[in-house]
C-alpha cells in the first residue's frame, strides 16, 4: 500500500512495504495503463474498455490478453498451482513405516476455520484402505435387542445431522512436549483439523437395536488390516456421537475413514475409529491393544493413565510461527487457532512481550463447541527481538496451562494430550523460531 | 437393517431394504466370520483378534486382508474413486464457447451446508486466468483522498474476517423458469454454492483510502479478459462486503477468482466480482456492458428491471429429486437447501402429497445469514405416485413464491432471480422426475 496515515490506531502496513519504490512505481504505471481507458469517464462502455492502445498492451498484465481455461464438461477442481506448497506433510523420520504413518496439517497456511480435506492431517495403523461402499456393513451387536447390519444405503436413510468440529490426534504437539523438536506449526500442532461431519446420531441406531440393561460401553472396530479397536463409553454414545458418512459437504476422504466413521466431538482422535465396521455393547472396557499398549499415559509414580480421552482446551499462534519470516517492523495481523473438547472457546489471550502482559485477541464466529475458532490481534512489530505465545480460556473455565506447569505434574516421560502453552520467538531480522525448552 | 419393529415413529427401513433375503444372510455370515474370533469374549487381545481360521480367510473383506496405501511424505487428498460420479458438470449444448460457460454443482450429492471447493459452481465470461498472485495488484482509486494500490501480501497484514455464506449465480434454476427442462437439480439449482469466505472487509480498506463526499457506488473490476464490471452501492460496501483471499481455509480456487475477488454476502454472483483488480468510487452506477445488455430483468411492460442484487428466499429438495430412483415404499429422510439474500432461514415447509398439505422440517445448526440452511423432514413413502416440494421463509418474513406467481408478475420472458417453489414428482417405480410446467 502506498498512502501514509498517522492517525493513531489504524493499520498501516506502508512503511513496511517490502517492494521497493521502483517496483511499486512500475506496478502503479502498468496498473493505471490497462485501466487507462476505461477510467476516462462514466458511461464509457465496456466494449471501448477492453481494447487498450497498441503502445500499453505490454504494460497488461499477461492473464487479461487472452481467453483463460475453459469450462469442463465434467470435473473436480484443484487449488492454483501458485498454492502447490500447500500440503501436508510427514516429518522425516518420524515412523518406521509408512503405513503406520502421520501427516500433518499445514495450520500456517489456513484461513477461517474449516480445513480443507485435501490437507486433513492423517493417522492411520495400517494404512488407507480401498472400501467399496455397495460392499461394507456396519454391524451392531453384543448386549442389544436386536443384533443389525446395515448397509451404507439403509444408513443413508436415517435421520442425519451435521456439526463442524475438530479431530484431533492425541499425540498432537507430542513432538513438542520433551525436546522441543518441531520447528514450525505444522510439525508441532497439525494433527489436529476441523470439518463439517454428517451421519446418523449413534443414539438412533442403538435405539433401533435396543440397548439392553447393564451395558455400559461400546467396542468400536475398523476395517483396516489393524482392526483400529476403541472402547467408548455408552454415556458418551448416548450424547453426541455420530456415525459419519460426510466430511465438508461431500463423501469422507478415504484417509478419514470412508465409508464411514466415528465422529465423537471432543474426544481423542483415535477413537473417533475409521473404517468403522462393529459396535459391540459390552459391560466394560474391551482393554484393546490400542488403548493398553497404546494411548496411555505414563506417570511420574509408574501408574498410566487411561481413557483419557477429552482433549482440554489449547491454542497456537499460527502467524507468526516458526519458520516464517516478517518482511520488517510494523503493522500485521496475529492470529491462530484455539480449541477445547469441552465446549466453546470462551476466550484467547495473546502476550507479544514474552509473557509480561496478555492482551485480548478477538474471536472468529460462529463460535462452535468443540470447533476450531480462529483469533485474531492487530500487532505492531518495533523490529526487536521478541517472544508470542498464546492462551485459550474454555467455556468451563479451563486455563491452557504452561509447558512448565504440565511438566510439573506430568513428568517428562508423559506422551500424549500436550496442550501447553506454545512460545515462538520473532527473531530482529524477522525470522520466527522454535523456542528451546 | 436385518430387524424389524413396529413402534409408531420409528425409522424403519428394514421392510425396504433393497437387498435380497439371500444377499443380506450371506453378507452376514461374511461379517460374522469376519469377526469370529474377537467376539469370542472380553479381554482378548487384538493381536489374536487379527487372525481368522484358514476356512474364513476368502470371507474377511480384501481390505482388511493386508496394508492399505502407504502415508505420502507430501500430499493433496482427493476423494475416494467410488466418488468419481461427484462432479460439477455442464449442461450440453448450453452454452456456444466453453470459456464463457457454466458448469453446476452436485447438489444431489452434497451433506451438510459446505460445498466442497472442488465442486462449486463455475460461471466465467472469459475463461479462468491463471493469475501470479505475487504480480497481482488491487487498486482503489475516483472519489478518493489517497489513491492506493495493494500487494497481496499487503492485504495479508490487514485485520481479517470470515464469513459462512452462499453464492448464487442471479441466472440459477433459468432453465426452469419456462420450459423447466432442467431433468435433475443438479441443473436445475446447481449453481448456488456455499463456502468459509476469508478476506478484509471493503469498508477498512476504504477507510485507509479516505472516501470523498459525494460518492455513492463503487465500480468493481475483473482482470480476466472479459474485465467483468459491476457497480455496487457504497452503503453495501460499509456493511459487509469481503475482499476475500480464502475458500474453505486455503486460498480461493482459480474458479471462484484466485487470488482475489468480492464476495458480497446475499447478493447476486456475478457482483462478487472474481479477479478482481479495481475498485473506483463513482457517484453514480457506471452501467457497464455486464449490468445492461446482462443481467437485467425485461418486464412485461416492456421496461426492465436493473440492479436486481439481492437473492430472494428459495429452496429445494435435493432428495428425492429428479434422476434418482427410490428402493421401494418406507423410511427415508426427504432433504434439501434452503437460503436467504436477505438473512437467516427462518422455517422450511415441505409437502409431500403435491401440496395439499404442509409440513415443517427440522433446520440444520449453525443457521446463519446468508448462508445455506439444510432441511430435513424424515418421509415414509407408501409406494404411490406423488409430488414433493419445499417453501422457505426467511427472517423478514418473506415466503418463497410458486412458479406461477412469479410468471404472474414478471410474464415469461425474465431471465434471472427464479426463486419459485419447485416441485419433483415421484413415480410408482421409484423414478423422481421433472414435472412438466
Amino acid at each position: 500500500m502506498r498512502e501514509l496515515s498517522a492517525r493513531p490506531g489504524r493499520i498501516l502496513p506502508a512503511a513496511e512495504n517490502h517492494l521497493s519504490a521502483e517496483q511499486v512505481a512500475a506496478a502503479r504505471r502498468s496498473f493505471l495503463a490497462a485501466s487507462a481507458v476505461s477510467i476516462t469517464g462514466l458511461g464509457t462502455t465496456a466494449r471501448a474498455q477492453n481494447v487498450a492502445p497498441a503502445h500499453q498492451q505490454d504494460l497488461v498484465p499477461a492473464w487479461t490478453r487472452g481467453l483463460g481455461a475453459p469450462v469442463a464438461a465434467t470435473g473436480y477442481g484443484a487449488p492454483s498451482k501458485f498454492e502447490a506448497n500447500v500440503q501436508r506433510r510427514q516429518s522425516p523420520g518420524l515412523t518406521r513405516t509408512a503405513e503406520a504413518s502421520v501427516s500433518f496439517t499445514p495450520l500456517q497456511n489456513l484461513f477461517g476455520i474449516v480445513t480443507p480435506s485435501g490437507v486433513h492431517f492423517e493417522r492411520h495403523h495400517s494404512g488407507v484402505p480401498v472400501i467399496d461402499p455397495v460392499e461394507h456393513r456396519l454391524l451392531i451387536h453384543g448386549m442389544v435387542d436386536r443384533p443389525l447390519i446395515f448397509t451404507m444405503a439403509e444408513l443413508r436413510r436415517f435421520p442425519s445431522v451435521s456439526r463442524i468440529c475438530f479431530i484431533e490426534c492425541a499425540g498432537n504437539t507430542h513432538l513438542s512436549y520433551g525436546a522441543r523438536d518441531a520447528p514450525t506449526v505444522q510439525v508441532s500442532h497439525g494433527l489436529v483439523s476441523c470439518s463439517e461431519w454428517s451421519g446418523v446420531r449413534l443414539s438412533l441406531l442403538l435405539s433401533e437395536a435396543g440397548v439392553q440393561p447393564g451395558a455400559k460401553w461400546i467396542l468400536a472396530e475398523g476395517t483396516d488390516s489393524g482392526k483400529m479397536q476403541r472402547s467408548i463409553p455408552l454415556e458418551k454414545a448416548m450424547d453426541d456421537i455420530i456415525v459419519a458418512y460426510g466430511q465438508n459437504g461431500e463423501a469422507l476422504r478415504p484417509e478419514q475413514g470412508y465409508p464411514l466413521r466415528l465422529v465423537i466431538p471432543g474426544w481423542e482422535g483415535n477413537s473417533n475409529v475409521k473404517w468403522l465396521r462393529r459396535l459391540k455393547l459390552v459391560d466394560q472396557p474391551y482393554m484393546t491393544r490400542d488403548e493398553t499398549s497404546k494411548y496411555t499415559e505414563p506417570m511420574p509414580d509408574g501408574t498410566a493413565r487411561q481413557f483419557t480421552f477429552v482433549m482440554e482446551a489449547k491454542s497456537v499462534v499460527t502467524f507468526p510461527s516458526g519458520g516464517q519470516k516478517l518482511a520488517g517492523a510494523g503493522w500485521y495481523e496475529l492470529t491462530g487457532l484455539a480449541w477445547s473438547g469441552r465446549g466453546r472457546i470462551e476466550r484467547v489471550e495473546v502476550s507479544i512481550d514474552g509473557g509480561a502482559t496478555w492482551q485480548e485477541a478477538a474471536l472468529s464466529e460462529p463460535r462452535l463447541p468443540a470447533a476450531l475458532t480462529r483469533f485474531r490481534l492487530p500487532w505492531r512489530w518495533d523490529g526487536r527481538e521478541t517472544t508470542v505465545q498464546s492462551r485459550a480460556t474454555d467455556e468451563s473455565g479451563y486455563v491452557q496451562p504452561t509447558h512448565e506447569a504440565l511438566i510439573a505434574v506430568r513428568g517428562a516421560n508423559y506422551e500424549y494430550h500436550n496442550n501447553g502453552i506454545r512460545p515462538w520467538k520473532v527473531m530482529a531480522d524477522g525470522s520466527v523460531t522454535d523456542v528451546p525448552a
